[in-house]
């Protein structure tokens, strides 16, 4: 596949995934929403089912949708150097994208919000204890676990050697989601679970640059911990995989 | 197939899709019923399994349920235009009987209910902030996942190409109702998402006719957003499958 | 299968069925239980993976684990009418079984149970407002739903055909699990959707046989409703079945 | 497959499954975590789909996670004896490896609970009400529903007997993920449903060892009810699948 359909696939399926996943929080942090105050279950759900709908759009590149998973696979020689600019690219023009139009979809409820100022928490991860050295332990250990699962399990071990039954089956990406959903409600309490560099960096940038009413801070001081954590557990378990008997 | 018979399925699974989906609200809403205030989550579930459910019997017509999917699907030159009626008038006719069907089955609910002028939006779906234009910016952004997932991922294609292995498995359509629990999860917020003609106005005629006690009104000011912004959405994923290097 | 096969496996899906759908009641019911006040999806989804597993088990006998199922499928040229009396008696023992079954998991939290008098709810069905001719129609479109689905989605129809990959796969009862879910979800407010003759009658049974403390009446007034209800709403999806031109 | 094999992807898949589920309860119960309060199909979930990528990550192995499943598969002669120790062991030292990544994804969570002393519950389970033979049977027949459902239920037995359809999807392990869900919602209620004398036994020693802020006791008094309670389930299943005619 050319960089160019890498680029193309990636952006799609990623600004599917935050569009989602940024719309279900917005769901439930804004007042005048019928999901509000939904619970971390809905959360989850909606997380994990964005990343079902768009894996399987994004499926002709790989579906990476996060550079975390990128880069294991680099390390993992499953995907070629040259192209991850390309992934990455895709992923984080996607991500803002996807932000964007979470933030149409329920633009009157940001308007009619009446706490303006914690509306961040729908575009970018924040802890629920700040203690950056441990936020990252979190995030490295949350995104081990899923980018362990995509080089290991069976079946996404055949799609990436291109298996026909993994990509001909509209339930091929459940699997991720149902991973996805198992690290949201297991790992996710302590940082929101960005596992996902792209996830969370272009949003709290959409953040910082749209028009949102009275918004608050994007908190660029904590923006390195969801993408500097990922990136070290995606690695992680890349070497993992590289040190098994597979 | 016949016209006939797309006329049959069609009808057939968009009323079980309606007699669920419009009973889960009605579960959830209805004081004297065993769900009553159930939450957000149980009425994603009830919709997108109601989705699974009708879209597994209507099989045999390849399931659109829905005049945005059937619409998408003529752009994309994946169905005769020629079928088009047929697809559509099944489609509501079925979610008359299926709204007919729901407020059956919750018969002694509604005669029970404390607060009967509220019970429309069972039927039907309402914004949680009236503000027509930017309902619509939702329906579209909704409906655009819902027929760009259908058209793109890999398992609806090859249902679409009538590839067999999606037919034959009691769990081909458990792909399409994720994605309708994720659209409900994450973009049902604001506006109860219809993504759906039919499944708003035809239940919202139901609503008009049938004998319900102290009934509210049918609110049909707002129904033109939910038949066209789902048409739009469609048309718009129609027009960029076209683009994608498919 | 031999006749004996079939009474064995219905018994045992069905014990498996009942052990956990009376079980996730319990749960939520009982005062000193750790799920209790669960919420209605919690119950939903204890019933639906009740069937998976049930169903699993019970794959050498067709897995009907229902008289209603039975029924449609006699009636439907899919089951000899000689077999019935054999899947109906397994239906009835596991059915019982698995209420002893659950009674012995939770016996510790029905002893020490406040309101003991309202434990009869983890046996059999009520219904939120007696209205037995209403009621009856709940039960009746319920069941339909489950037998039309069981008659007419592609994977059931290949399973009831014999074709292996549906017997062959880990999630093959998952499709119906849905569905069960979704009829709990959508349709089982007014009336607890018994959908279910054995399910209801035979722990009902064990309800008024068991030693359990300080319990309240059976109920056998209402008793004939979920037997009945199944039955007509089986019979009526199995005619359907007969018309469709399938 | 080698002994040393076995041992590695058993600890590997059962450090994954710990891991979530230990992390979903400590994402529930402490105070200073997103999840807090989430309810209990929240925990369901939690485990089932922990046991989902644990599983399909220790395919390699067969994916037992659990000593029960092993005895049971052993006595089932799916198993050599000789290969029981490894699979044990792989549990043992996966299952205390796992509650240790829970405590440090959760530590600023430990630090900052307001009831330090009831984080217990994180690690292994406990009775609502302590009467260990009514617990023993609980757990006896919670155990026993997992086992008869790995030995008996199509996909699994393909599973064992080495049928590439199950090992090559990523949904293969959903079915199992499915039951444990089931057996959460119906049966957990009254012992917190350890059924894995691993599950239960390496994370209470995980709990005594570490320097978790203010911890409480261990409860080795109960210790022994989700060991010999999980291993009785096991063998009497695999008892049941020797009895039958499979």
């Amino acid at each position: 596949m050319s960089n160019g359909s890498i680029f193309v696939w990636e952006a799609l399926g990623t600004a599917i995934l935050i569009l989602l996943g940024a719309g279900v929080v917005a769901n439930v942090v804004l007042k005048k929403s019928a999901g509000n105050n939904g619970g971390w279950l809905l959360i989850n759900f909606g997380w994990g089912l964005a990343v079902f709908a768009g894996a399987s759009v994004a499926a002709p590149s790989g579906a990476h949708l996060n550079p975390a998973v990128t880069l294991g696979l680099a390390v993992a020689d499953k995907v070629e150097w040259g192209a991850v600019p390309f992934y990455v690219a895709g992923q984080m023009l996607g991500a803002f994208l996807g932000a964007v139009l979470a933030w149409l979809t329920y633009k009157v409820q940001f308007d009619t919000h009446d706490d303006p100022r914690n509306t961040r928490g729908i575009f970018c991860t924040a802890p629920t204890v700040l203690a950056p050295g441990w936020n990252l332990v979190t995030e490295i250990i949350g995104t081990f676990v899923l980018v362990a699962w995509v080089l290991l399990s069976p079946g996404a071990k055949a799609a990436q050697d291109g298996v026909p039954q993994f990509g001909n089956s509209a339930l091929g990406y459940a699997g991720v989601a149902f991973v996805v959903i198992a690290i949201g409600a297991s790992l996710g309490g302590p940082t929101g679970y960005a596992i996902n560099p792209a996830r969370d960096l272009a949003p709290r940038i959409a953040y910082a640059i749209l028009p949102i009413r009275d918004k608050g801070s994007a908190e660029w001081g904590y923006s390195w911990v969801p993408v500097i954590g990922p990136l070290v557990g995606g690695l992680l378990a890349a070497l993992l995989y590289l040190a098994l008997p597979v």
